[in-house]
């Protein structure tokens, strides 16, 4: 951020009154500027035991495996853009079933989040970002090409609880190792 | 958003290629400057069979008692963010015992998450944005006089989860009334 979004001028990094961080400040207008953690929103979605997963068409991680998922939109909540995620990327329409994971990646400014899902009608294909869909019997996973950490993370956790089939909220938080050089890679 | 803060050149909202929605545009650089929602982070803190409130110093909701709970930060958890909210307004540390509701408040761009916590010490006092705080018992709870809804639907649960002493994970949206004018005091 260079220039302020509201009048134009340069802005400069300084700690405003009463609070105790740096943040862009117009030298014109004073607006601050805050910037904070996004919302990643996705599923799991499972139809008659196997679990959906796309093959990503766009960088980062072009050609491995994801669970559906991407950016929260403003003025929707997080089950409708986990849904609306499902359906762009899977082609697929969910029964959300409930919270599954959140995870926090700090070293990028993101929160991800996963819901448990069930296909409607088992239909499925590949959006505009997935190269293809595909169910995956539990024995089946892709573990060598998953895309992202959370998306491992995640998988790793629904495969245990599937076990018992029971399915609580699992809060985790993963940090960027700091000796690996591909920030992208490790998102 | 009238200005790129990339460039400083004016932003015209249009639908880029491979999108769908309207995004904030500079015609000069063409970076596409995406909005997203924030997440207000805070804790049920509990002391002794008793919950932790703080009367606001700040607008909105000026005097009105709340849980401790603010915008989360970059380069933070969500537990971290939660933890120094608490910190913060209540001067309070605790101890975080597990994730507790998600509230989706997509007419104003928020999720809010609160964490149940108990007090390490029993320590408190008022932080800058607070006028005071103080233990209420579960019959003490000043209903009338809560600042938001999404403290209000939390405390709702809570107590009711206390009855059972049973807290699992709720998720919840609270859209604004249409009818109701006051947009600011209905976060």
């Amino acid at each position: 951020m260079k220039y302020c979004s509201t009048c134009g001028h340069l802005v400069k990094q300084r700690i405003p009154e009463g609070d105790n961080r740096h943040r862009y400040v117009c030298v014109n207008c004073s607006t601050i500027h805050y910037q904070n953690p996004r919302i990643i929103a996705g599923t799991v979605p499972v139809w008659e035991g196997k679990i959906l997963l796309c093959r990503r068409a766009i960088e980062p991680r072009y050609g491995y495996w994801t669970l559906p998922a991407g950016y929260m939109e403003n003025s929707e909540t997080t089950v409708e853009a986990a849904e609306r995620e499902t359906l762009e990327e899977a082609l697929a329409r969910v029964n959300i079933e409930g919270l599954y994971s959140i995870i926090d990646v700090p070293h990028i400014n993101q929160v991800h989040m996963f819901y448990r899902a069930t296909l409607k009608d088992g239909l499925f294909g590949a959006g505009e970002e997935s190269l293809e869909s595909c169910l995956f019997a539990v024995d089946e996973i892709p573990w060598d090409d998953i895309s992202f950490p959370t998306v491992r993370k995640t998988l790793e956790l629904f495969l245990e609880d599937l076990k018992s089939n029971s399915f609580d909220v699992h809060v985790r938080s993963i940090r960027h190792p700091m000796t690996k050089p591909r920030i992208k890679d490790d998102l």
